[in-house]
């Protein structure tokens, strides 16, 4: 089952998604449900809710006009990993633990969903505006101290994620901070697949595209630190809550294709990663779940703005 | 003005004190307003219709016994700054960036309101809870871009903060990640005093008692980056907006006080840095502002609890 949020007339929405271009929307289905993915995934028997509301149905509704916003609107928290495909950690030639996962957070204005515009920050504020191409989890059940062997009960499905990054502000200190938590940029979407469709995460690809040109492919079987992992390591100090994100990391970039001359890019001098500019489109899939697609657009110039 | 946020037969709500026991419940004295300081904050007129509503009043309730909250319950991001106090950076030989802030964020379950407990994990777990006394700016007015000059017309007041650590988990990598994010490890309160009200925070002091024994006592001029500074740094990314924490920051140790023989403790090896225990009182206080105190209490033990 494919699930996505949307906004119409200015609320938040469930849809379940049944065919290429077609859903069904849950506030007409099951209008008992709450209105948003996180409320739904909250309540114990909220899937199997969604399930019985939606079986032997066909959407009548088209996909092609949705306003589609992140997949988890308002998660508790968003957790993304850092440095956790070798390829990556090879090409920024960084060192990371081997042990414990790298982790840090994103707040929730840094993200929109599919085909929204990522804002690209004026020149005079930064200059590199990289995308990152990412297998997330969407957490189902809560829990503390969860064993690896039951960590997938605790996950109700995956999505799409671009976790977009503003570089010289990354390295401007330690803790990337500020440099992964932009207004606008970064995506998740366009739905969320449940896990027992999506099945073995370890079986499928993420690719990136940036102006229909491949820059990232990579077998989600390289993540240093796989999900089952990531789920035992935060539950030790935290309180897994339904609808916690958490995104897996990116891996490293291909090299140029043939007859390409791109300059190496960034402070790591990486041959092959491209930044994002305004005009660009961005493309990032996960084989066997789904393709996230935004544009990017130039935010507004650097010029005080009390709201 | 002092307000806080208080738990009371489930709900949430705000008061305004009026004396050093004394205190007007807000959702007496002004129905309509929101029942949450950020939504006050978030109205153009609501700071000023709680001082209509208050003007000439004395409270008629008590503060004793009184279930605190975090000062801002809902905040749309809880930033936090890491090594802004030179004696912090000089005691743990930790290099930093003297141009940009050094930041991260906690979510909102690691903090709790004042007389709270804050929960020592499990000893299998981690080792290491560390007190961190901190100035805490609650933003009243969104913005970007805000010049130096207009920073404090942003913020709505100040609180203390106790930005409680795991320092075995923070140092598990280069973000701090979980290591300050472990649900109930830091607090704020108990109110947020006005900006007008609180003046200079320069003018000030950080000050950090465990079991009535002072461990740090430092000048808040002896910030790095001061708060001004913070605000034109975060709103060239981040769009401000009513209700968010920005922590600014822990000083150093103390040395240890006349005939204490103390280990030094943690990866830093400090002397005068005592790790909090189950049975431990902290207090931190700002002077001019207020004293949050906390009881630590042990957190349950490392089990599977799903749900």
């Amino acid at each position: 089952m494919r699930l996505f949020s949307y906004t119409s007339g200015g609320n938040a929405h469930v849809g379940v998604i049944t065919g290429d271009d077609s859903f069904i929307a849950l506030d007409e289905a099951a209008p008992d449900l709450p209105h948003s993915l996180r409320g739904i995934l909250e309540k114990k028997d909220g899937m199997a809710r969604v399930r019985d509301a939606v079986a032997g149905k066909t959407g009548g509704r088209s996909l092609r006009d949705v306003e589609f916003l992140p997949v988890i609107v308002d998660p508790q928290v968003t957790w993304a990993l850092a440095l956790n495909f070798k390829t990556h950690i090879e090409e920024t030639g960084l060192t990371t633990s081997r042990e414990f996962p790298h982790l840090f957070m994103r707040q929730p204005s840094s993200i929109v969903g599919h085909r929204r515009p990522l804002l690209a920050p004026p020149t005079d504020v930064a200059k590199e505006f990289s995308y990152e191409g990412e297998l997330a989890v969407i957490i189902g059940k809560g829990g503390r101290h969860v064993p690896l062997e039951k960590a997938f009960e605790h996950i109700a499905g995956f999505t799409v994620c671009n976790e977009g990054s503003i570089r010289d502000y990354q390295r401007h200190n330690r803790n990337f901070g500020l440099g992964k938590n932009f207004e606008q940029s970064g995506s998740t979407g366009p739905w969320m697949m449940t896990t027992e469709e999506f099945g073995d995460p370890q079986a499928q690809r993420v690719i990136t595209r940036l102006n229909g040109i491949e820059r990232q492919n990579a077998p989600l079987s390289d993540m240093l630190f796989p999900v089952e992992r990531l789920i035992q390591y935060l539950s030790s100090g935290y309180n897994l809550r339904p609808g916690d994100v958490i995104m897996m990391g990116t891996p490293g970039a291909l090299p140029p294709h043939p007859g390409e001359n791109l300059t190496p890019s960034g402070r790591h001098k990486i041959l092959g990663q491209v930044n994002m500019k305004p005009g660009d489109r961005v493309e990032v899939e996960i084989t066997g779940l789904g393709v996230l697609a935004n544009n990017i657009v130039a935010d507004e110039p650097a010029t005080y703005r009390p709201g």
